[in-house]
């Protein structure tokens, strides 16, 4: 399915570069390398998924539309492939997502129905607006055609990582409900055996973590409270923990202030915008080389929209002094 | 010689993205493609000439070493090249350049020699260090094997944008010297003749834009005063300016404030980081579609080495707001 949602992708998914920066490499004692998929249209790699499950779901099924739920990267990248493929587009988004995601997914041509968390039941949200309509629900993790389209990043990473002469490698993954985590790990399973996926995620909201570590699905408690809102899931999915569990190495947990500050060098070293919640893999890279062992790392820049007000943060803290070497 | 450089760069210099957005589209009125030149290694183009030189250049002339007047990114630019040669790289900069450009060529192993812009005259000063050592001059724009480097851009664009569609497009370009705008246009006069290249400047720096309207090289009567430190130049080169004569359409002149908006736009859309200078295109072809006239439109984002400062200026203006499609 990976391959297919490849072949599907070609011409219309954005291969993003692989970078890398000998500055990046000496913080984290090791070479780095981070696959930018900020640069993906609509700034994340839930293009991946959007484009693979409009373009391979059964179109008997999609056209009268579809629908989703999103705080703001899987809402963006569904609104876009639904408008390319000319069907209409209903994404239900709590009212307190950010302004620039929800603005964004309008003017990509979606109809977005805003709730509100606390007071109103988001199933019945969505019921109430596909009453008649026949709209298709495509899930954000737990859908094959998604975790296909997100492993398409796997099949380049396996590819670019040869090109600058490296099979082996621990990947690290941002991970909220482990679509895309479980879609690397598929893709390496056959076209780069020795690359390990480890999921990263924000500490307090570790529920994949813990998952792996007692082989069981966990939750999290809290379900904010961390600035990395792209990948605070409540728990890992049905299709991806069992995936993420068969083929993923540990997981690794890392703080807001690690995110920000990888934030800080990717803008200065990488010249690219990664958002908080994207940024996890690099902080883990940077920052907890002591919980990753040697050897070569690939990260997952996974989305970069990012408000400027939280960007601006990252900027405001104390750079890193780099000797001259 | 640009195909030879482009040989020589396999493998070593970045293949950078050709991006767009939608966004930005509706802003120009048309559309625009970004060739993220910040995404090469040392953050700018500069790297392409730098290695064409270090790598092409008669090894008995560079064996001793190299040695180069630079603020910025040309000076980067050689001593990643020089470093990866394992020859020694000299670089006499002013003392006002941007501490952190002063620090990144430190940190590439370049020697780094500082001089009073005032009081000091720059070619007594590299004279001196020079004295006994045979290092060899590497010019910023006014050298063939550096014209060559920066052409392999050139190349770049009319690969990719065959790939999306583009055959004919105005190609603007942020010019200093002329040496990246001349390199590329001698490539596109072979491989994309319908592109024609148009250098962008800042206003009150507009040399280019007047010496192709004189048809004479003209000067600028101001050395600073604009935020665009990278293309501040005072005049067109010797070699560069008969190129542009003879390839490149008529010049396009920003304001420091236009950059600054492209800079904030380029952020929420592209999700890339340029520095003022290296955003002279894009904001030509985001608030200037009045002087370009209609067609596609390819920028060249030509450099990132921008301090978090400056950066925060661009994002604390007001944001355009986008409406709904």
């Amino acid at each position: 399915m990976i391959e297919a949602a490849a072949a599907r992708a070609d011409g219309i998914v954005r291969r993003t570069p692989l970078l890398s920066s000998p500055f990046l490499d000496e913080i984290s004692g090791g070479r780095v390398f981070v696959k930018a998929e900020c640069l993906q249209h609509t700034g994340s790699f839930k293009f991946r998924g959007g484009w693979s499950a409009l373009s391979g779901m059964p179109q008997d099924a999609i056209k009268r539309g579809v629908i989703a739920f999103s705080s703001g990267n899987h809402a963006q990248g569904i609104a876009l492939a639904a408008k390319m493929r000319g069907v209409p587009a209903v994404i239900v988004m709590p009212e307190d997502a950010p302004k620039l995601k929800i603005g964004n997914t309008r003017a990509l041509g979606a109809e977005v129905v805003l709730y509100n968390r606390e007071e109103q039941d988001r199933d019945q949200v969505a019921d109430r607006v596909n009453r008649g309509r026949g709209l298709t629900l495509v899930k954000p993790f737990d859908e094959p055609f998604v975790i296909a389209g997100q492993g398409t990043t796997g099949l380049e990473i396996a590819e670019q990582a040869l090109e600058v002469g490296v099979s082996a490698a621990q990947v690290l993954v941002p991970c909220g409900g482990g679509g895309l985590s479980s879609g690397i790990a598929l893709a390496l399973e056959t076209h780069a055996p020795e690359m390990i996926v480890r999921p990263c995620e924000p500490v307090g909201f570790d529920d994949v973590l813990r998952s792996l570590a007692s082989r069981g699905i966990e939750r999290n408690n809290l379900m904010n409270g961390s600035i990395c809102d792209a990948i605070l899931t409540p728990s890992p999915g049905e299709l991806t923990f069992p995936i993420m569990q068969r083929l993923c190495g540990p997981g690794c947990a890392v703080s807001d202030n690690d995110c920000l500050r990888a934030m800080q060098l990717a803008f200065s070293r990488l010249k690219i915008v990664i958002e908080p919640g994207g940024a996890a893999a690099l902080a883990a890279a940077l920052f907890h080389r002591d919980s990753l062992g040697e050897g070569d790392i690939i990260t997952v820049a996974s989305g970069g929209n990012v408000d400027a007000g939280v960007f601006q943060k990252a900027l405001e803290i104390e750079p890193l002094v780099q000797s001259p070497r």
